[in-house]
C-alpha cells in the first residue's frame, strides 16, 4: 500500500464517510501490535499500548491499539509490551576488525605501535569479508540497522550489508602511507572514487570517503577529498581531534591550529564531514563544528578504554551539533552494538559533569537514533518511527530479569538493557533476526569461517614475536 | 567420592600401581570438559583444553583435557571450548530493590529525599520475598553465585536463597530511625541476633549485621554491633565513605575524622567488617583498612551513575587490601551481575588514572572472584577452581557474536562479554541454570509476580506525587 492510499484511507475514516470495518482490511506487510512504542520523533511521542504498521520498506502509520484493527497483514508480530523504537545507528566503526577482538587491549601507543604493523600483514579482501560478515551479525543481533564504517576494501564490506540486508554509510580510507589495497593517498581516493561509482544509486549502501585522520594525510588531499565529496555529494567520515599526537602533528603543520579549526582553515569542514571522537574540542571549535553542519561520531567506550578522555559529547548535544553514538571498532570498543555503549555515555558524563541529572537516559537514547541519523545526515530517512519513513525498527525484550520492572523505558533501556536484550530486528522492513535467530544469513557459517581466520591472526603474531595480550 | 579417595586414585595411578583404565571408572557427580578453564588460582593457571570434576559440592580435579579420562559421571557437560571460570562474587547489592528499578532514577539527593521516603511506604515481607526472587533470577542468569545483601527482613530474603541454591552473606539493616521491620537501632540489633540465630548453621546462607551507615548511626550503635559481631563471628556490612554528606557529619561528631579513621577510633574497623564504596579514602585511610584486614566491596557503576566519584579501587588492590566488586542494588546499578561492572570497572579507572595500561582485564576478573571471596572472608570456599573449593562454576558462552573470537579470555570477558553470555551456573555442585534455563525455580511466576507489585508502587508513587522519571 503507498503512503498516499494510507493517508486518503486515513482521511475517508476519519470522516466518518465509510464505516471502520469497511478499511479493516487495508493489507500491509507488517504489523508491530502490544507495544512500548518509543518514537524518538520531535515530541518524543510514547505509545504505551502502540502499534506500527509497515508497508513496502516504510512505516505508514505510528499510534495507540487502535490503529491495528485498521490493517491487516500476513506478518503480525505482537510483541507483549516489549519496547519497540526506531533501529540503532552507529555512527563509527571498522567492523571488520572483528578478526582482530582482544589482541593486545591494553598495549600503550596502540596504534601506531600495533594495528597498524598488524594491519599490514593482515588486511586483505578475504580479512575484509569474514570480518564484516561477523560485526554485522553482532550489529544485528545488538539492535543496529544502520552503521558508518572506515575501513579498507569497502566494496567488500559493502557485499556483506547488502547480503544481510542493513543499512550503511562505508568509507573507503585514504592516508598516505602504504596500505593493503592502495600505495598511497591518490590510489586510496581511486578505490573511493570506483566504490563510489558502483554504489551510488544503492538504496541502502551510501558509499563515502574516510581520509584516515587529518595528521595522516596531507593538507592537499584533504582538500581534494573536500572537494570531490560536493561534487560526487558523499560523507568524509574522519577521525577528528582525538588524540594528543594529533593535536600537536596538526598544531606544527598549522601555527598552532587546533584540529577542527584546521579542517575549517583549508576549507574541509562542511556539512559533508562525520568526525569521529572529538574530544580535544573547545568552545570556539563547537562553534565552527556547529556553523558548518557536520556531524559527530560519540565513541565513548573506546574514548575511555584508550584513556584518551572524554569528549564534551553533552555540550554539543546541548548545543544542537548533529551527534550520535558510535562504538569505535572491535579493537577499540570493542562492542559492536551502541546498547554497550549507553551506559558507560550516560554515567561517565554524570562523573565528569559532578551531576547525576547530567545526560539522562532519554538524551542518550535519542543520541542513539535521531541524533546518529542527523550526524550521517539520514534524519529524514531514519532515526524515528514516523509516517513515511523507512521501516528499521528494533523490538527490545521487557521480560528478560535484567529489564523487570519497566516504570522508564528510557531508563530501562541505558541502565539496564544489553545487546542481547534486542529481540527482533527489522531492516528496510524485512526482519533480520527474529526472536534472536538471524534469518538472511547463515550465522554458524560466518562464525567458523571467521575462527578459521583466526589461525592465520594467531600464527602471524606469534610468528612477529607481537604482544598477544 | 570423597576428596581422600580422589587423591588415593590419583596417587596410586601415579604410582603407576595399578593401570589407567582401574581408575577411569571412578564415579562423581559432575565433569565439565573440553572447556577454556580460568581457574584464578594464585598462579593465574589456565586450562586451554581443561576439565573440571565435581563430586558432591566440591571441586575435587582440576587440569587438562587427560584429567577427563580418569573419572565418569551421569552428568557430563561438553563446553565445546566456552569458558569456564569461579561464580562471580557479588560483594554488595540490596536485591529486593528489583521492584523499584528504573523509578527516578536522576533525582538529586536521591538517597533522602526519594528512597527512603518511598522504602517507609513499600518495605514488607511481600516486597522483599518478591525482589529478591527476582534478583537471585537475574543474578544465577548473569553468573552470579554468592552475594552480600544489605536489607530489611532478610530471613525472607534467606528463604529465597535457600529455595534457588545460592550462596549468600545476608545482612540485616540497623538505622536510627523507623524502618519496615524494626523502630530503632536496637530493635534492629535484636531482628538481627534472632536471624543470625536462626541461619548460623545453615550451609550457604552467611547471617550478618548491616549497620546502614556511620553517619545513620549512633557510635554506641556502632560499637554494640561491632562487639557482636565478634562474639557471634558474623560479618558486619556498612556503606563507608561514599559520599561528602557522610564525611560532614561524621567530621562533625569526631573532630575532623574521615569515616575510615572514625570507624577505627571507635574500635569498629576489624576483620569482620565489609565497607561498601569507599570513594573518599586517602593513603592513611587504605593504611587502616588494610592493616584492619577488612574487605571492601568496589561498585563503579552505581559510583559514577550517582556522580559520587571514583574509589581508588585499583590503589587498594595492588596494596593486597580485600576487595571485590559489587553491583550496589538495582537502583543503583541498576544490574545486578558483575559482569555488568567489568567494562566500566576497566575503563574508568584507565580514564581516571590517564593511562590505558592501568587496571587490566585480569584485574577485573581476580576482583569479580578471588578478590572478592578475600572481602567477604571465603578466601578458603570460593573464588578459584582449586581442589576441596566448594563448586560454585559458570560456563560462558564463546559462540555469541560480541565473544568471537578469544585470543585473550580475560580480555573478551571484561571488554566484550555481557550477562546473557553466562550459559550454565553451577552452585555447591548444584547446576542452576543450563543452557539459560533456570532449574530450580519458576522464573515466569517469578516475574509475573513482580509484575503484580509494581502495580502496587506505581498507585503508591503516583499518588505521593513523587517523581516517577
Ligand atoms: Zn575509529
Ligand atoms: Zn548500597
Amino acid at each position: 500500500m503507498s503512503l498516499k492510499r494510507t493517508l486518503l484511507a486515513t482521511a475517508i475514516a476519519g470522516l466518518g464517510l465509510l464505516p471502520l470495518s469497511s478499511v479493516a482490511n487495508e493489507k500491509v506487510d507488517l504489523i508491530i501490535t502490544d507495544a512500548m512504542v518509543l518514537t524518538m520523533n520531535q515530541d518524543k511521542t510514547v505509545y504505551e499500548n502502540g502499534t506500527v504498521i509497515v508497508d513496502g520498506n516504510k512505516i505508514v502509520a505510528v499510534g495507540d491499539s487502535s490503529l491495528a484493527k485498521q490493517y491487516s497483514s500476513d506478518t503480525v508480530l505482537d510483541v507483549d509490551g516489549d519496547i519497540v523504537m526506531p533501529g540503532l545507528i552507529n555512527t563509527h566503526t571498522h567492523v571488520s576488525m572483528t578478526v582482530f577482538r582482544s589482541l593486545a587491549d591494553d598495549v600503550p601507543d596502540r596504534l601506531h605501535r600495533y594495528i597498524f604493523p598488524l594491519e599490514a600483514k593482515l588486511v586483505s579482501r578475504d580479512m575484509v569479508r569474514i570480518g564484516a560478515n561477523l560485526g554485522n551479525v553482532e550489529m544485528v543481533k545488538g539492535g543496529v540497522t544502520t552503521y558508518a564504517d572506515m575501513y579498507y576494501f569497502e566494496d567488500e564490506v559493502a557485499k556483506t550489508v547488502d547480503k544481510i540486508g542493513m543499512r550503511a554509510v562505508l568509507g573507503e580510507t585514504v592516508i598516505k602511507f602504504p596500505v593493503a589495497d592502495a600505495a598511497n593517498a591518490e590510489e586510496g581516493i581511486q578505490y573511493a572514487l570506483n566504490f563510489i561509482e558502483q554504489y551510488k544509486d544503492h538504496s541502502r549502501i551510501t558509499p563515502a570517503f574516510a581520509p584516515h585522520a587529518p595528521y595522516t594525510n596531507t593538507t592537499e588531499t584533504l582538500q581534494k577529498i573536500a572537494k570531490l565529496s560536493l561534487e560526487k555529494d558523499v560523507p568524509v567520515m574522519i577521525h577528528l581531534a582525538e588524540s594528543h599526537r594529533e593535536q600537536e602533528k596538526i598544531a606544527e603543520r598549522s601555527d598552532g591550529l587546533s584540529p577542527v579549526k584546521y579542517m575549517d582553515s583549508i576549507g574541509a569542514l562542511n556539512k559533508n564531514l562525520v568526525g569521529a571522537h572529538m574530544i580535544l574540542v573547545d568552545d570556539e571549535d563547537i562553534e565552527l563544528v556547529k556553523k558548518s553542519q557536520m556531524g559527530v561520531a560519540h565513541n565513548m567506550s573506546a574514548n575511555i578504554k584508550s584513556a584518551k578522555g572524554v569528549s564534551p559529547a553533552l555540550k554539543m548535544y546541548d548545543q544542537d551539533v548533529r551527534i550520535g553514538l558510535g562504538t569505535d571498532g572491535p579493537m577499540s570498543g570493542n562492542t559492536l552494538s551502541t546498547i554497550d555503549e549507553f551506559n558507560q555515555v550516560a554515567k561517565v558524563h554524570k562523573l565528569v559533569n559532578q551531576d547525576r541529572a547530567a545526560m539522562p537516559p532519554i538524551k542518550v537514547i535519542d543520541m542513539a537514533t535521531m541524533g546518529a541519523a542527523k550526524a550521517l545526515h539520514m534524519e529524514d530517512k531514519v532515526g524515528s518511527l514516523e509516517v513515511g519513513k523507512l521501516a528499521d525498527i528494533i523490538v527490545i525484550d521487557t521480560k528478560a530479569p535484567n529489564m523487570v520492572p519497566v516504570y522508564n523505558p528510557y531508563s530501562a533501556l541505558v541502565y539496564s538493557a544489553n545487546s542481547a536484550n534486542v529481540r527482533h530486528t527489522i531492516v528496510d522492513g524485512k526482519i533480520l533476526m527474529k526472536d534472536r535467530n538471524m534469518l538472511t544469513v547463515d550465522e554458524d557459517a560466518i562464525r567458523k569461517e571467521a575462527l578459521e581466520f583466526t589461525k592465520v591472526v594467531r600464527s602471524t603474531v606469534i610468528e612477529s614475536g607481537e604482544v598477544v595480550q
